[in-house]
């Protein structure tokens, strides 16, 4: 961005306090500020710093009062924080620009795309696949035969989607993320060596769903597997064939859910889980980091820890105890010995 | 697909049983059918889905004797599990069809192609490369110098192939998947830095391999990292330099092996398992997910689970124990207060 | 390679001893020596391997002398291990000769390319981006808008860097990685949806990092996520938002570190390991595979090992009672029986 304080100002129908001639080209945290950068004030637990920023303008509540000297420019709004995050959707988005079919790209002449759709060069859209309005899809994309995505998407470079996959509105999907190659699906034969079982199916994402860099959602064997509305899903994520991600669930980096396994609605899943096969997730279950889930869990909104789960209080008492559990062995060796002596006089 | 069911049971030499004029054009498991859906009944233990499900035809034993009124058709064959899989490699493999150069892809004049090979588009394929007779390889592939691929692999797009790895015949290898990226080799040096040491070896992967997406597997720094026949490898696992994984091994997502480690024949590896280095790992053995295994094992055909590893039997009894552990605490601060009275009387 | 025993030693400044006219075409260990390899000898654990070696040529040291009859030439140099890597490194490098613009790569015009650059097929160059002299760019390469990257750098097939970032001299990345994509920050709502917090920060990236394939490094949410002069990354690394990580600090295959975590200098994190967020780590601090890492490390160069962290004695001491809890259960029960009989007694 490149925009006068008190351009600024305006578009935030804010109130400008100090000189609003200077220009603003940048954001930062009012503790990090610098000159020709912005920030913003809204936890007064952060009100000090803002009595020796080095940021140009800062976004205060309308009813805030100063209690030393300030010398940076105030601008004065409802919400300092909504204001903020407005302004970096509006001017950090280097999406929002990007139009049209750049040269190099490959479109086959059974494929649809909406109106304002981006492909960058060298992404690939296979025959049959439907791009939505306004959905940008970056340089090295692959979209294969009879995908669906819907409209206001941004497909980031070098993403793989196998073909018949189906994407809702407003996803968003990060660089390298593989979704829908096959499940891990082989039968055991008599020799001890595996026969690929087809995997058939499809994966469906619903509307809202962000998904991070480098993750794999493999397709379903038959049927599909789900992620549903409003998903959030970090990096480097593993989700096997069948499986079902219940809406507003977010996943952290690393993790991994088995097949066929139905996570419900509003979990929470640390990084480097692992979530085991065929299992149902009860709504509302939060599991920290590294935790190894192996049978389902039936009531709603626990926390969990560990390999296997416990209920995170149970697991910390347990893991007080294992760091003096060689004092604990002393001790009942120490026992036994004054026992014995006992008995023996 | 899009077929009659009087025609489908002509292909599988079946009888049809109801009316065969119906089109299919999907699959479905019994449960889940729906007008224009092939399914299959083999297992009796879901003998009662056949007489309501939504499928239009039902593939079932010659013997079958139903024992409700049925409104499906149902086409008798010798083995209904057999049949519904031939058909879906038949029917539903969308490389099948592909072959030939498209345009936009980079072919080095000293590389040679077989017979019926597919390039798709922005696909690069280096000096030297030799790729084998009806080898798939999608759009954005890399294939670099010297690389030899044998005949009937798919590799998926975005595969990245360092120089000098040879890959075996009938070989899959999934999407974004990197073969022969240099192993993690560094030399520390008086000052705490570190000198890379060069990694000259390759990737050797053998016949009838499946390699998931995402997935890591480095060149040996001398020699080769060796895949053998038959091994199945899920998605986002490491697999470092000079690493050895025995004939129809199968390893589940996110699992990792440390360097110059040799896996045995038929070994079972969990989701998340991490291998340490330097290690010999006899045939047959299995480990739970997130196991985590640092010394060898010699014996074969053991379950193991844990970190480190026990045996599953083993690591069961202790787990039962740790969530007891602070009563466990408490029963021994007990039995010392007792013994103190009774020493004090 | 390809040349003559005789012409390596002249160019070793070595001394050759045997029949220097055979050409060399490979290297091997000496225990895996066949012929046109050279091979070499530094520790004198294996001197045993080099009277029955396969290899044509190997270096050793000018005062090596020979216990038992040898059929291999022998070359006499200072350092034979440093011999072998500056050949290793000379003649294995595939990178070294590649220079120029191939076809099909799209540098934008506002892009600038240093002297001697190497662009391959189907890299993109977006606007504004900056890549240093004899910087090699595979093919399938992303570069973002405004992406600084220093000289002498080597960027493998399909790393794809986003936006804003900058990365400096002498760095190696390989194949699929992802350098800058949106941190994971999503605020919750009333209606237990989640709103995208924007993604406004970079990646830096300092001199002389090598990052292995498929990993993860997501930009800052304000400011930047910082890799430090000489940090060596493995394969399918997770860094998070916001964290720094410290000077010839090295970190091993599947570990993730969370947002806004600072790891110190000289740290060493092992495979799988996962470090909770907003925590700093003391320079020097070593973890073992698949710790996990839930509070500050304030003290430096300690072991630690297990999930939360124990110093690794502490560690390696409970994991042993772990092994006996079943056994110790049943001396306590043993106990409270026998007591209980005495104070009845």
């Amino acid at each position: 961005m490149e925009i006068s304080i008190a351009e600024l100002a305006k578009l935030l129908n804010g109130v400008v306090e100090g000189n609003g001639s200077h220009v603003l080209n940048t954001v930062a945290k009012i503790e990090e500020g610098k000159t020709g950068a912005l920030s913003f004030l809204a936890n007064p637990k952060y009100e000090e710093h803002i009595y020796r920023t080095g940021s140009s303008a800062v976004l205060v509540n309308r009813s805030f009062t100063p209690s030393k000297e300030i010398s940076t420019t105030l601008i004065r709004v409802d919400d300092p924080y909504a204001a903020f995050t407005f302004l970096l959707e509006k001017f950090s988005n280097p999406s929002a620009q990007l139009s049209g079919l750049e040269p190099m790209c490959f479109v086959h002449e059974h494929a649809k795309l909406g109106v304002e759709v981006y492909v960058g060069a060298f992404a690939y859209i296979a025959a049959g696949a439907n791009v939505g309005d306004q959905t940008k899809v970056y340089p090295q994309v692959f979209i294969g035969a009879n995908v669906q995505i819907g409209s206001n998407c941004i497909i980031y470079p070098g993403v793989k989607i196998y073909h018949e996959c189906v994407i809702g509105n407003n996803c968003i999907i990060h660089a390298s993320t593989v979704i829908g190659a096959d499940g891990f699906g082989f039968a055991p034969l008599a020799d001890r060596s595996y026969k690929k079982i087809p995997q058939t199916g499809n994966v469906i994402i619903e509307d809202d769903v962000e998904i991070g860099s480098n993750c794999s959602i493999d397709r379903a064997t038959m049927g599909s597997t789900i992620i549903r509305k409003g998903v959030k899903l970090d990096n480097l994520i593993q989700v096997a064939h069948n499986v079902e991600i219940g809406e507003h669930t977010v996943i952290a980096g690393q993790a991994g859910v088995a097949g066929s396994t139905k996570l419900g609605k509003y979990v929470v899943v640390g990084g480097q889980v692992a979530i085991a096969g065929h299992l149902q997730i009860a709504n509302g279950n939060q599991f920290g980091g590294q935790a190894g889930v192996l049978g389902n869990i039936v009531d709603e909104d626990k926390k969990w820890f560990g390999t296997p789960v416990m209920e995170v209080r149970d697991s910390l008492r347990s893991s007080a105890v294992i760091r003096r559990l060689p004092e604990l062995m002393s001790r009942v060796d120490a026992l036994e010995k004054e026992l014995k002596k006992i008995k023996s006089e």
